[in-house]
């Protein structure tokens, strides 16, 4: 008897999202730069929990009320009103051990609620910090898997997609992939490894630029090393935590 | 003085054209597989026009009004109530020379529509076989462009995106591009440009599989062809005419 293989498929964008079957899916939100790699640090880190919320008021509201610290941004920069931004940089371990993050961010934590109200299965975010958390986990579960890159403003983005393609690299052999979406994030990336910093520079990746122009250069090389910040980052409850 | 570039964005798909200034803009409507490859054949082999619609209905109402050929496809065959489908070889000089055909396809028409309905300044159709003539009319015009791929019921694709990659490396150095999707367009036609038709094979492209399971290899490697019908296909006043 074959068995039918499970499937796995990428959403380039949140605006894409709604043509897969987020409902019985594993979703894992992709925000390579930075989102889900601030994520994965600030739980790698000895945080207790990170709560992501979609709007800046909200994030504030929260963080008064559980006494924890608000972070996030809009647009690459702290967002105002906020205490800390969406840097790694800013969440050594000495600052988070046992704390609880409220975060808001321009496209992950918003994709984020998205798979949520579609009614996905399970939810983990995903970046190279983490890369083979999120591989190894997926292998396990035996559940049909979308990658969703959080991309920005709707917009496609190379980092995301590199960050898909990387998954895909690694666990294509355990999914039945019929996917134009995933054969392009994996093209990519093949090109990209040798150097992943290198290729968002010559390929003048719009974020890069956003981001080197604030001097956040540092921040990309770091969120584009694998398996620096290596924990499995679930969400449960309304927390993310290491699951 | 420094002159400001005019700019090129790719919409990987539909479901993103709202991301795009589209009322400032040409916009090329890119539909490979097949129906922008079978409007290029079709002009380039003496056809009067072509009027792209976007029901079966409406398509045989007006094919019968104005005594036209009606053509079209629903999920790659030929739809049910017209006459022709969507292959280039159906539509030879001693066919259609000085007709009119009226045209609906799952997604190239749709596209169109959406453009038009956006405000496009102007709007042409784009494919491998009028590759050249689509290049030099957006080096012409000297307006911001938008290459809008039909992708398959707003998955992105494969060859959508090759091809506004191919029009990309073209034409770039006319244009600011700050765009990822454009990027990744140009990335994926690079690896690809050596065998088109080799690559969608190797990727396992979605609708390569489509097509060659209904026997169409051979319109597969036609619509990969560069330059096979190089006309200017425009879109003016309801119908697709030589440009």
């Amino acid at each position: 008897m074959k068995l039918t293989k499970l499937t796995l498929h990428t959403s380039l964008s949140p605006a894409l999202l709604h043509l897969y079957n987020v409902s019985n899916s594993i979703v894992v939100i992709i925000d390579v730069l930075r989102a889900t790699s601030t994520i994965a640090t600030v739980l790698h880190n000895g945080a207790k929990c990170i709560i992501p919320v979609d709007s800046v008021a909200e994030c504030i509201r929260i963080g008064k009320q559980i006494e924890g610290i608000t972070a996030g941004e809009r647009d690459g920069q702290v967002a105002e009103g906020l205490s800390y931004g969406n840097s790694p940089f800013e969440y050594p371990p000495e600052f988070v051990k046992g704390k609880t993050l409220v975060l808001t961010t321009t496209n992950g934590t918003k994709l984020l609620h998205m798979a949520l109200d579609k009614g996905a299965k399970k939810i983990i975010t995903g970046s190279f910090g983490n890369l083979t958390a999120v591989c190894n986990y997926l292998i396990e579960q035996k559940r049909d898997v979308i990658l969703g890159c959080a991309a920005w403003k709707d917009r496609v983005n190379i980092e995301d997609t590199l960050f898909a393609g990387a998954v895909i690299n690694r666990i294509k052999d355990h999914f039945e992939i019929n996917c134009d979406g995933s054969q392009i994030a994996e093209t990519m990336y093949l090109d990209a490894k040798d150097d992943l910093f290198e290729f968002l520079k010559n390929k003048d990746a719009s974020h890069y630029h956003r981001l080197t122009n604030f001097g956040l250069e540092k921040d990309i090389r770091y969120c584009l090393t694998e398996d620096a910040a290596n924990v499995l980052c679930v969400y449960e409850g309304g927390k993310l935590i290491v699951g």
